[in-house]
């Protein structure tokens, strides 16, 4: 197996930065369940970095041997690994990925009946961990506005392999999310605080639907709100005000597939 | 105002670290809201810092100036509280907090009917998402096994002040809140991908109860499954085998506040 060359160990590093990942259109995917994902779920894999010292599950050894047909596989050092690692202990296998955005007209995209459509998101594990989400729920994703970008580590990190089996397809605007919807038939139910129905007390959700959450500073503008034909709250009782966005997006995904729904 | 002396500083740096926490049984909490809600529900702070050159709240200067008559509160330069922030952008306001770990048999936890109880937590983040989501669905919060300290700088930015508002127990081993749960009449529902029950078709849930859920990594063992007399499982459709932690806790609390009771 060829040893990692110096610029490769360079350039993972490199891709830390946003506008690195953007120049070269490519991220650094690091673990076990998440280098596996993108190999069997044909991501663009560029090639796949490993430290025979770290690595130590066989079922890693067997894709690598599989993958390295038609992927270049480098062995590294466990101290070079360490130095690409983003992680307090790394298991000692990435893959370097190009990005793989989906057009919101794309097949894999529209296959999918409830989406889950996320405003001005800003922080990248709670990106991921709705993305983890979706995947459990069968919800594909939609992003709005000023959002993080689904490529940072930490969202990677937390999609733990999901980012490979769920389409996520961006919006410049919710403007453009709404075009979108309408154009597909897709109704949108929105989500604040403030919002006038308690999602305890609704019955059903039309279907095909897209939820759309808004920052977690912010929520969602009053003008955005008012693009749901639903516009729903989760009830609070206690001292907090809010709940973690990605709590909240669990919560309403799991509210939509127990209860019954109807055609919109 | 009195100026941070140097000992001050050095002491908050090395709250970092659980070993020095533990000694000094006190940690630091940073933040508007979370110093605002240290203040307001009588938490045990020894001591406000600030930085006038950072802070930029109404709110924030009139909790202290109301404090400094009986606790001590301290200016310091930007340059000092960047170097005790843990964060990318402070906001320029912290509390050195006592530990304020309350006993299983303590009236302002038995006042509760509902708790969330997790063993084995090892992510300081899920573990103060939780304790948020339980202060807005109004579950007390129980602890047992390895688990993470809620003292850790990730938990207590998690909580976001609702560590202050939400009893926190903690119990050695799970065999030890099964006996808690027995004394107080508190049936017990487990939660795994391989539990029995699925939760989407359970008509309601018993009250008192504690709902138990597992490690990130694997879960809740078979023996501690058994404890439960409901065992339950959230439905998962897609390619990822589970959800986040934090998800899985902000659903079951959903679902019981959702749906009738009944006495246990």
């Amino acid at each position: 197996m060829p040893v990692a060359p110096k610029r490769i160990i360079k350039e993972i590093r490199s891709l830390r930065h946003k506008k690195f990942r953007q120049e070269e259109q490519a991220y650094f995917a690091e673990g076990i369940a998440i280098v596996l994902s993108a190999l069997e779920n044909q991501a663009p894999v560029q090639y796949v970095i490993y430290s025979p010292e770290l690595l130590r599950s066989e079922t890693a050894y067997e894709a690598i041997s599989e993958a390295r047909a038609r992927i270049p596989c480098y062995e590294t050092s466990a101290q070079a690994f360490m130095s690409i690692s983003g992680r307090d202990n790394p298991v000692g296998i990435g893959a370097v990925v190009g990005y793989h955005d989906i057009s919101p007209d794309s097949p894999s995209l529209l296959a999918y009946s409830r989406f889950v459509a996320l405003d001005n998101v800003k922080n990248p594990g709670n990106l991921g961990t709705v993305i983890r989400t979706a995947d459990c729920f069968g919800f594909g994703v939609l992003i709005c506005g000023e959002s993080t970008d689904q490529y940072h580590p930490e969202c990677i990190r937390a999609c733990m392999g999901a980012l490979y089996t769920v389409p996520v397809a961006r919006f410049d605007t919710a403007g453009n999310l709404r075009q979108w919807c309408h154009k597909h038939g897709v109704s949108i139910v929105t989500t604040s605080s403030k919002a006038r129905d308690d999602i305890t007390q609704i019955s059903g959700y039309p279907r095909p639907l897209a939820v759309l959450l808004g920052s977690e500073a912010t929520g969602l503008s009053h003008d955005v709100l008012q693009l749901g034909e639903l516009q729903v709250r989760i009830p609070i009782y206690g001292a907090s005000t809010s709940l973690n966005l990605a709590v909240a997006a669990g919560i309403i995904m799991y509210d939509v597939v127990s209860k019954p729904e109807f055609k919109s």
